[in-house]
């Protein structure tokens, strides 16, 4: 797939049909540069096999859309249905999560088979013009797959950053900004305010629903992201082996893992490294910093005397602004120096950030019935709120109301920090 | 102690020093049934012996009034400080907390020597006209201590309850209602509301501060706790094995815990009998249902087709309600049908009810300097709101703003459920 | 490679860089009908990624031949003894063996450009005569890499047989007798035997020297192996329920892992089938039951009222007995029922068969320097003996005094029961 | 209870009625220096509560001589044989092990009237001359109570050490030698041996029997037991860090529970303290070395070029020597330099001493019918054995033929090295 190919691609202006296409290949876009050993394996129960992606959500048209919808469909393989649920226990029993590296069966070519005959078959489906009902479906589908893209590259970097021989995903680097703007503090003024998807403009998760008011106190965001540079200072600070910077929880995790630096650091001979996406690099001062969990973002505000933005107070600030940044489209595959759009700079794209608010429903948040109901709702609980996409996230897949979410101590994603106060 | 005394106590008009001494002896009265071998042990690690407790909350006492305010102290024990520290890395090294079960020395007789040497010196602290900043410390310190009593008699009935001798803790059973009045609904018009602490008026901790507005939409409240009749028909029409009603992280406890009552139950000949501070009874179907999780109580009210309130709902309803209930004064030791004393009844007192808002900082919520810092805010991570206060609650021990929190798989806590919706 | 070959092997007979040449291809013959997917994963932290067999046994002709003899070597790449290095720590740092599993890299054509790489370098080194020392390290570099075909085929069962869509790993399936001979007991005469290598006559591991007297008292064997049909009596009068025929550690092993029948059996429909190498089979209840643990040989033999055999026992009876059986070579992958070629039968190949003899070092063992003296003294701790080489033993490997040992837990080899009394 | 007392008892010149009383009356003994508390607690699976040794060799009487034995008995409380069942599956279901910790009741009180419950019912049942089969059952009991006192000192020996008061059992110290004699090394020739027990000599356990002969290659043992002072010059020279001494799962072991020093070994300030059942006590460097794992005895042996001695070439040379030496009757309650009393001395008393013998019934070992055949037989695997009895064991409980036996990990015993060649 070509880069200005990706970077054209509106979802919205698009039928239905050529806007299933161009995600389902870019996806084969991603997984390109894979060896067949790449996809097979599984590196923690968090990251799962580049192939069971690629089967997975390919499943979730079948079996949401094709088996219910295609008259006379045949499911490509009976026990796929096992292997490939993620978590939907309405569909049925599956393979365990933490399991998902024993299985070298399906091979890859199987599973690209797997791909191809459901494609065939949705191609069938969508020659006549879909309902409301299958539209919706389908769309859902489609951003369920973008989401497994930004995951097939997360999953990738740590499959690949875990091998003793620090493989490149890719090789090529971009010329990128070599020098991060000043931090400075934007303020925001108090007041009642709309939060969350509005419905008649685009797709939304349930999870955004239903807009609703919030009330907001006076308050700043800083406007770019926390660099390598100042990361490096709290580190030097003693900022890993003193208590009082960390949530309690945090403290604990810090000491029985012995994080000692954001995840893919590395120290030689006194020089930190970074493993990225196009191999071990040495660690840019400028970029923003990576791949911290929120208990390290939290500590890292606290020790500068600031906090992190709560969901309200991130979204107020994004809404105005144009959905722009370095995504994956961009090509970078890593956070870059602020590039200049925004004021606030790097909102969308680079890194998700970590706010403070814990993931909740929203005030009148209704879970749909069936199977598309376990989408969201039930995760809502002992997991913290991220904003803003990062430089994996597919083109026209964010949005300002859009919540991503993942427990405190997650640290393999692209997460980064903004501060508040 | 008399309960006559209790219910006279207000912690308000005494001058500090009589307020140190009731709320001290009030621990003594609480222990006063356990065997020398209650004392000592810990049945997990959430649990402490009964005797550190005591030591525990006479040690704050040592440690942040007696050792800086009281010219030439001497601490009782040079390693007092070691073993009877909880959480307060500021203060130094500490026994762990899963290992206060291998403490078979000091034994009780010493502990309660501490006891009586630190009081023994607090009267001496107190005779003269305490400072502002002193009367702030020793207010905190006994609201510490009243917290350590509704925790050792928590903690009492785990270690008896996992007796196999099911041994009574007391033996008296007060009457109470026969009854529980019929569900219903009051609801609540919404609009911009103050929640928090108000700084003027009373003790509070930090984490009810700042009062700051909320924004909230209409919501109704039930007018009583869920009772076990209730509850027993969740579990009767498969609650437990059906994943639907259940949060992901909920249900993963579930089969893992293999939870299938709550906590303390047991059917014995197909009748459900629970474990009490008074023994082991039939199951009251018109009482409360009592120590179950968060995961519980949304389960249920999900089963229902309601939910839980949040913090803000709840307190906005409890803020005009005066603060009667059954709390530990009134001698019930466990929940009992609603009395009547207020609409919505049983607000407080009889069980802290699960709120659905995750424990989270208030804005603009400052941390303390120093060790007291430490009490509250470090804990903003993965926990859940609970409101109102239990029946083993310590007499005005309780505020419409106050916020206790436990994590969301909490049963050994006197908790209990209010749908909303 | 043809099975008429592989039956006219004879190590002793040919010279040692034909006899390597012979080895090392058949690596490449066992790992021929795999997937490229098949080599990479790991399914538990007992078996090996196919590929790590490979590299490893290849590494070893590295590391002890090459580097040290071979003038002018380059190593192939600087990190594969960091990789491939599998327990000796007087060699260096190593890559976890739990975490075999999460190497994607080197790829499996890598690891067969590795091999030929060191084969072309090994047919220089031997193209002049070796020396004895060399020829030591080449002969025991040999039979290592013959204990890891055996182990590649144990492993490829594991991962095929966790794989929900149970593949086959071979298709064919050839003719065996369908009913075992009826149970028989042998019996032996007491007194002071030798047992151990004799020094002289070819190759021996260490762990079977020196050759010691040992007295024995008369004591009986089984004429063959247990059989499935026998085992599943026993498993129907509730082996696995009553503690009573049990070791305590087996019994809790049974218990944690809830096993109810032996590995690799499924039960569907009320009838027992087994996976093979050669796909899901129905039961076969006259063939030997395989893959069952020391535990479960222990069991059956006290149900029985019989014991199982000392090494020492099992060693004077099969010390003049021809070294037949079912052994790689006659292609079968699976034990079968007697062959009727010796008495007792099946001491040789079919399945190892545990010992109630621990793994311990013989009067007078003598730990070699160096590495290669990690080779099997330091296992001999918490391990028991087992004897006689199985289905899947490649050509030449096994003796009288061949000692193999696995956990008493351990169930994946091709294990199997012959009594004693 | 007398010293003197304690030295002229022996059990087989007395009536069944007195030694009785004589055995019930040390666990009294040994327990009256404890607090309340001190009985209560476990500090880990392995340790039992004080009180809990008190019951469970009480309710070994009642379950096996009295019920069965004495018309009419009544058990003192129907719950007991559930709280005190130690491991006999053929009893009932039982306490778990690792929950002895968790029971505060029945109190120390009630346990004390159990107690005197049973010897009062017991010398009812001996008042008439008791059958053969009850005078071995008896007997049974005896030896088995006379385990748990030296366990009893055992435990209460960690229930201290682990207490960060260290407090101590008993406060005298006896005066013993000051130096080790120098390290000789004895010769015993080979042959033909018997060892076991002699049926028609007094009371053995099972696992002695029946007796058997054994060839013993020419063999040297240490005249003593290796000392403090030597083991310290393994840990200077960097034993507890160099994985060539090690048995693989030693190493293992050692780096995951972080092992540099022997169980109970302190060092402050430079100096080395060990802890005893007398307190905390600057280390005598002539002591044997104590509460090492057999994993430790066997890497110090290797280290010396020396190793273990097996349980045969043990019970040969301890088989012509006079059962004397520094058991609990002495009263040191811990190991002392060698007293001079034999040739090799310290094979009785001081430590049990760690043999290279894995724990395996002998030739023609039956287990008993019933509970009683729980006794010994179920633990042979995985297991170690050691001789000759310690500086807590009772009087008149060892013998030559006596095998003792604990994982090789176990540390928390009274163990010790005695070096064979």
């Amino acid at each position: 797939m070509q880069r200005s190919n990706l970077a054209d691609l509106s979802c919205e202006q698009l039928n239905l049909a050529e806007r299933y296409l161009q995600v389902r290949q870019l996806s084969d876009w991603i997984t390109q540069p894979l060896a067949t050993e790449d996809y097979v394996i599984q590196t923690m129960p968090d990251v799962s096999p580049p192939k069971w992606h690629l089967a997975h959500s390919t499943w979730f048209f079948e079996t949401f859309l094709l088996v219910p919808h295609l008259p006379a469909y045949e499911v490509f393989h009976p026990q796929f249905g096992y292997l490939f649920n993620s978590y939907y226990e309405t569909v049925g029993a599956r393979h365990p999560r933490a399991h998902r590296g024993w299985l070298s069966r399906p091979t890859v070519e199987t599973v690209f088979q797997y791909r191809a005959y459901v494609d065939a078959a949705m191609q069938r489906l969508l020659e006549q013009l879909p309902t409301p009902d299958l539209a919706v479906l389908l769309t859902l589908g489609l951003h369920h797959e973008q989401q497994h893209q930004e995951l097939l590259l997360t999953d990738i970097k740590h499959i690949l950053a875990l091998n003793p021989l620090r493989p490149a995903y890719r090789e090529q680097l971009l010329p990128a900004p070599s020098i991060a703007p000043r931090e400075q503090w934007l303020d925001y003024a108090g007041g009642l305010y709309q939060i969350g998807a509005q419905g008649d403009q685009g797709f939304a998760f349930d999870n955004e629903l239903p807009r609703h008011p919030v009330y907001l106190q006076d308050y700043y965001l800083a406007n770019r992201l926390v660099t390598n540079g100042e990361y490096l200072e709290f580190m030097q600070a003693g900022g890993y082996s003193q208590a009082e910077h960390w949530l309690a929880e945090g403290w604990t995790v810090v000491q029985a893992q012995q994080w000692q630096a954001p995840l893919y650091w590395e120290q030689m001979d006194g020089d930190w490294w970074e493993m990225t996406l196009t191999g071990l690099r040495p660690l840019n001062l400028e970029a923003p910093v990576c791949h911290v969990s929120f208990y390290e973002a939290n500590a890292y505000a606290r020790w500068r005397g600031k906090r992190l933005p709560t969901e309200a107070e991130w979204e107020v600030a994004a809404a105005s602004i144009a959905i722009q940044g370095n995504f994956l489209a961009q090509g970078y595959l890593h956070p870059v120096p602020a590039l200049g759009r925004s004021r606030p700079d790097q909102l969308y794209g680079d890194l998700w950030e970590w706010t403070e608010s814990a993931y909740s429903p929203y005030p009148g948040f209704q879970i749909a019935a069936g199977a598309v109901g376990e989408y969201n709702g039930k995760f809502m609980c002992n997991q913290m709120v991220l904003r803003g996409g990062s430089c994996v996230t597919p083109p026209h897949h964010v949005r300002p109301s859009y919540r991503n979410f993942f427990p405190a101590a997650t640290r393999w994603q692209f997460s980064g920090i903004r501060l508040a106060q």
